[in-house]
């Protein structure tokens, strides 16, 4: 069972900010939700959307008195953002977060922080290609993974509370160093985003080929690498800059296995090719089995032209 | 207006087979349609899901007859298929097929096919990861797009029929010549299952992350390839081997452009990523407006675990 926090202070209200005030809402997790952006258009969407019960751009005031921190802001921002709070931060205060990258993120943060404050470095690995306040959702969070990432000397009760507050938004919860994490997610999220913007990228650069074309026939496969090339794009250059050397080794691998594809190819090598291609079918039920994905054909996916909703196999696509 | 035929002959009976047998059912465009496949057990799959109206192994029989015939078999099995039909074929009849590579079915079929019949190249861009007869559904084509590559001599009376065909079936129509087919669908078809097929194989051999690990945090963005990378081996074996030239030309540029990441990655250029992720976003916008993506986030999938259904934004990912 999760404790009830007295204040929860989120720093930064995008989509995974607004998804938890939402789910902290849900669940009644606790008394006080102060909510903080840099930007004052971003608070005032924040409180017309009623994400919490106080809004600010000020750093120090949202943490002032607040005994559960979480920084919400892209990972290059982390050291100006413990620098401006560590002054303000309650003693016995734990300071959370839920950056893509937890070395950086770590490296960042530590040096500033106060001896008297709990840091239990997170991730929730979750998310859609939407960004902003308004695409927050209580429900982000179901069924999904948070990473946590404590240092060796940190106090168990927090690294307790912080399991248990996410666990209480629907998450399951993993523990493991940080300098894994970033290698698991390096290959499991971090290079998927790249190959999917540089794609788009490609293709919206051949100029035997129209955009529109690309477009049009898009459902050829294409537009399937277009929705985590939505994301935001402050939030990915950040994760590449600091996730370096892990982003560059996965990478070095999937260039690697192209360029034998590409030698495959261009050799007639049939069997290599089919080899590949009825291997990579396997992993996609295991994902389907460990509850991360749908089974429903195209994603459960629907017309995009809006003039049916009717349920499969009828009548969507 | 689209005009009936007496007897359509379907050869091969996998996803877009059986999904043109039952939408030419819903559309009522045939008195009779004649299944083939050259497995006795698809057949009798076939047979079961009463796809047809007749079933048979033999592709001599199922074009017996025929005024339209419909060629479903991978790319590489074209001239094997060409050879056996033609001597069965009738005079007048239409050809056509639903390969995804034009100038490689062409050379395949022309050479064996009789003065006194039409080949008219159709490339319906449709599909989901799903192979086989049960995977066919009769709204597969709804709203899809369906290039045609007409020959410079091809009767226009054909070509007409087999556009009233493919709009009566759902989908739009475009006519274009082969090659440029070729080129349009390397960079948006088969460069992404490429793509998608190397990222799964590399993600799971990646000795360090374990398959175990690569599953629970597909969410991270992961998923989103497996799909494409689940689809048929045999059918994208052949894609690869047969358009050659417009997949080494595409994977080229994509890997030069991965390289230009890489190198900006490696050199902490924020600058370029970021005009890069911001640009790519549009994109997906203009498929959306074509009416070939949903706008739903995460492609409007639900979990995994079937425990919740409830419609978005409160309670499903």
């Amino acid at each position: 069972m999760a404790e009830r926090f007295h204040r929860i202070a989120l720093i930064g209200i995008g989509l995974i900010g607004s998804s938890i005030a939402l789910a902290v809402r849900r669940a009644g997790l606790a008394d006080h939700v102060a909510v903080q952006s840099r930007r004052q258009e971003t608070v005032d969407a924040a409180q017309r959307l009623g994400l919490g019960d106080s809004y600010t751009c000020d750093p120090q005031q949202v943490v002032n008195g607040a005994d559960l921190v979480i920084v919400c802001v892209p990972v290059g921002a982390f050291a100006a953002v413990a620098q401006a709070i560590a002054p303000a931060l309650k003693p016995g205060a734990i300071v959370t977060d839920v950056g893509s990258v937890k070395q950086s993120v770590i490296g960042q943060m530590q040096p500033h922080l106060p001896d008297n404050v709990h840091l239990v470095p997170a991730h929730p690995v979750a998310g859609t290609e939407q960004s902003g306040p308004e695409a927050g959702f209580a429900g982000l969070f179901d069924n999904r993974w948070c990473i946590l990432t404590p240092l060796a000397g940190t106090d168990p009760n927090a690294v307790e509370r912080v399991q248990a507050f996410w666990e209480a938004l629907g998450a399951h919860v993993d523990i493991m160093d940080a300098e894994h994490h970033d290698l698991v997610l390096a290959i499991t999220s971090h290079i998927p985003h790249l190959i999917a913007y540089n794609i788009v990228g490609t293709a919206s650069d051949v100029g035997d080929v129209t955009r529109k074309e690309v477009m049009k026939y898009a459902a050829g496969g294409f537009r399937d690498f277009t929705r985590i090339a939505a994301s935001d794009p402050t939030m990915w250059r950040d994760v590449f800059l600091h996730n370096k050397d892990a982003v560059l080794e996965m990478l070095g691998r999937f260039s690697e296995d192209l360029t034998a594809l590409q030698r495959a190819i261009r050799w007639g090598d049939g069997e290599t090719l089919f080899d590949l291609f009825a291997r990579t079918r396997d992993i996609r039920r295991g994902i389907i089995e460990a509850g991360q994905e749908t089974d429903e054909p195209d994603f459960g996916r629907h017309h995009g032209s809006g003039d049916d909703d009717l349920p499969r196999p009828y009548s969507s696509e």
